[in-house]
């Protein structure tokens, strides 16, 4: 289908016309089916705005002859073979939009080996070989863009990238994943047990039959891989992210939380641990408890936010919706009008070096942590818990006691500790009679930065 | 001041190196002291990281003799004719911190004659002859970059040009006055005066010793014109946005506010109208009443956020310091970055094509409003000014009498009504013999989108 532009004779910017650029589409499912429909909708105002034509030449997926919305105007141009798309001579830019590592790597390597740019909104594929394809790009010379593949709509590469390059960034703390997130506001919110929520979460769609990529925080730690990577020209892959999810929590902790001045939010935090640009850096997905008083504190729902702290620019937060189809096809689509008129211009996004940067283990940092401990309600347990955190030097700031019974549990907020420190606590914990279980452990954050 | 890059003889990256880039440098105030440093410190960095290499050549001061911080290290670059420094042939990027229409605007014009690249902060120019301006970049094929315009060091510009550029923009609603938004949160939290929460603004420095182009909302007024120009490809100046400041608030209106679950803020608003990309747009600033969960609404102190909405990426926001040296040097080192590398790639900025707007007079325009009204206690009073409300077709949502005797005032809510309906009522009001003064008026926004 060739998407109309305004008429170039009459046309005053059509000197600046490349002539119509060819679109080859990887994938229809739901953000290229919305991506597809934008392309449809806004080539004209698009061609009006920038002075480039945008043309879907070919589309890939799995079954073309299945009957969908976009087979009266596709016809043809539905292949089933997806170098078929990439190989097409008229297609000039590759938008990959099937998800998952493989086959789309060797696309996206055949893509920028003809000297396509390629615009993608593939999440695993950046946080599992983002410095791989990267490097391939740069050397050949070719536009690798991907705002879409972290937080949606919400236009962070090109912040970190653009806006802040000459800045020293010293912590990116987001929330980047909005089933969790909703999970959490209603647990908050309403009181509701944690299965609850999730079962909330899946009747409207937010949350999948198998939530396990987002409850654990996998979905998360890709995302914080690709932010560590552009934040620090770190090589950072999901497999270097210490990782948590948020099943082990209860309305009680969220409730104490609330009592203490907290929020409980699932965050994706990057940061630099020293003060210079070789200085190792964390990257880390966990519960934390924020003072109610961080603007992250008040994320609600299925909303996504990142907190960027720079040197000189200061603290920034951008806040938006982290998926769906349509936001994340505005943001593949803002990529192609950039890889469209770097073609034009015959230049190229500006390249990405990328070194080695240690990455602290998690076992090595340091700071408050919230314990909920279910416990035999006797005398002498809290004693005995205690001495536990004594031996290993985890300095207590407060304990409390909520519950009576079997359903006794022992709270405690500590001082500045260690993870291994603490992590050493809790296995020793474990092993007591009278300790039943460790229900949930919440690290502190933001607390130097708030009043 | 020659400042340092990695040598290059042993850099793998040299091929890509266009040499130093020479920047030229107009004032060297708040900002322009700021830049200088951030140059000096950051550019092994900048250099590491893109390539290039920035080096400022010369600097254009009122008194280049005057002794200051940065005279030991500029020396015989310190001039004090500004023309000497856009015509310095070692100059390639003009980098315009003087503030002011003019000289500003010959002097950028003067650099764009010559081909050269101008970075500039200035909003005044920007808001004044931006599409002038921007039109003779276009033509001339230079860069005219403007990121530290508004909002300082929150990427705004780049988020609507770049990141949205397909992106139907439906409203942009900003806090860009930190000063205003100091004395707001000042008289919200702790229910201080306007005076005396401007007098607080002033002893800490976030307010100027004649506050009047902040209070009265000009300030933003300008930043509303150069975000609703981006927004909407239009040509907005300041003389076209409708502008009322916040000096006739008092506490009770807040505490009014609160009461009824809002909050009170000094809001610019860019919005179209209509559905299609003909459609009339607004630009205004007044004080509005937002509801509380709004997350404009928890933007505290002297901070700024843009609230933006799209037809395809939904609702967003961009948070951050809007003001300062260092946060605006941020700013304006990322777009120079970004000249830069356009002159190394022998290409340039996104062309910016604008057209007329219909900008819709204020007083078609509807929302509902807050009416806080001075009476004289005495029977009949609450008769003659709901009748003066009636007689003008504007209907009342809800009343309350606040205060007794000299002390009362009437305080309204409306429904929708449009605003020359509103403003005859007040007129009418205000000639009435029962009604001392109407105090305030603040206009409800963000309501149909909040739950």
């Amino acid at each position: 289908v060739s998407l109309p532009g305004p008429a170039s004779a009459a046309d005053p910017n059509a000197k600046d016309r490349l002539g119509a650029v060819g679109l080859g589409l990887l994938g229809l499912g739901n953000v290229g089916a919305a991506f597809f429909e934008m392309v449809f909708a806004k080539a004209a105002t698009v061609a009006e705005r920038t002075g480039i034509d945008l043309e879907i030449v070919k589309v890939g997926v799995r079954e073309p002859r299945r009957k969908r919305r976009e087979t009266a105007l596709l016809g043809q141009k539905l292949v089933a073979d997806p170098y078929e798309v990439v190989n097409d001579p008229e297609v000039r830019i590759v938008v990959e939009l099937i998800g998952g590592v493989l086959p789309a790597k060797d696309l996206v390597l055949a893509a920028l080996a003809a000297g396509k740019p390629v615009v993608t909104a593939n999440k695993e594929l950046m946080a599992t070989c983002g410095t791989e394809l990267l490097s391939v790009a740069e050397k050949a010379g070719v536009d690798l863009l991907f705002e879409a593949s972290v937080a949606g709509a919400i236009p962070l590469i090109r912040l970190l990238k653009e806006s802040l390059a000459a800045e020293q960034i010293l912590r990116i703390s987001g929330i980047v994943n909005g089933t969790t997130n909703y999970i959490l506001t209603r647990m908050s919110e309403e009181g509701l047990s944690y299965k609850e929520a999730l079962a909330a979460a899946q009747r409207l769609g937010y949350a999948e039959a198998d939530p396990s990529a987002d409850v654990a925080g996998l979905d998360a730690a890709a995302k914080a891989a690709i932010l560590a990577g552009i934040a620090f020209d770190a090589d950072v892959s999901t497999s270097d992210v210490f990782c948590e999810g948020i099943t082990a929590i209860s309305p009680s902790d969220i409730k104490f939380a609330h009592k203490l001045g907290y929020e409980v939010k699932l965050l994706a935090v990057a940061e630099q641990l020293g003060t210079t640009e070789e200085s190792p850096i964390s990257v880390r997905v966990h519960p934390a408890m924020l003072p109610a008083s961080h603007p992250l504190a008040s994320v609600r729902e299925a909303l996504n936010a990142v907190f960027v702290e720079g040197e000189a620019a200061g603290e920034m937060m951008v806040y938006g919706r982290g998926a769906g189809g349509l936001p994340t096809a505005s943001a593949v689509l803002g990529d192609v009008i950039e890889a469209a008129h770097h073609l034009r211009e015959e230049t190229r996004a500006r390249p990405t070096r990328r070194k080695a940067r240690t990455i602290e283990k998690m076992s090595r940092l340091s700071c408050q942590y919230y314990l909920s401990i279910e416990v035999t309600d006797r005398p002498g347990v809290l004693a005995a818990v205690a001495g536990v955190f004594g031996e290993h030097g985890v300095s207590i700031r407060s304990m409390e006691q909520v519950g009576l019974g079997s359903e006794a549990r022992l709270v405690f907020v500590t001082h500045t500790a260690r993870e291994d420190d603490v992590q050493a606590t809790v296995a020793r914990l474990e092993e007591l009679d009278s300790v039943e279980r460790v229900g949930c452990l919440l690290r502190l954050i933001g607390e130097e930065d708030r009043r």
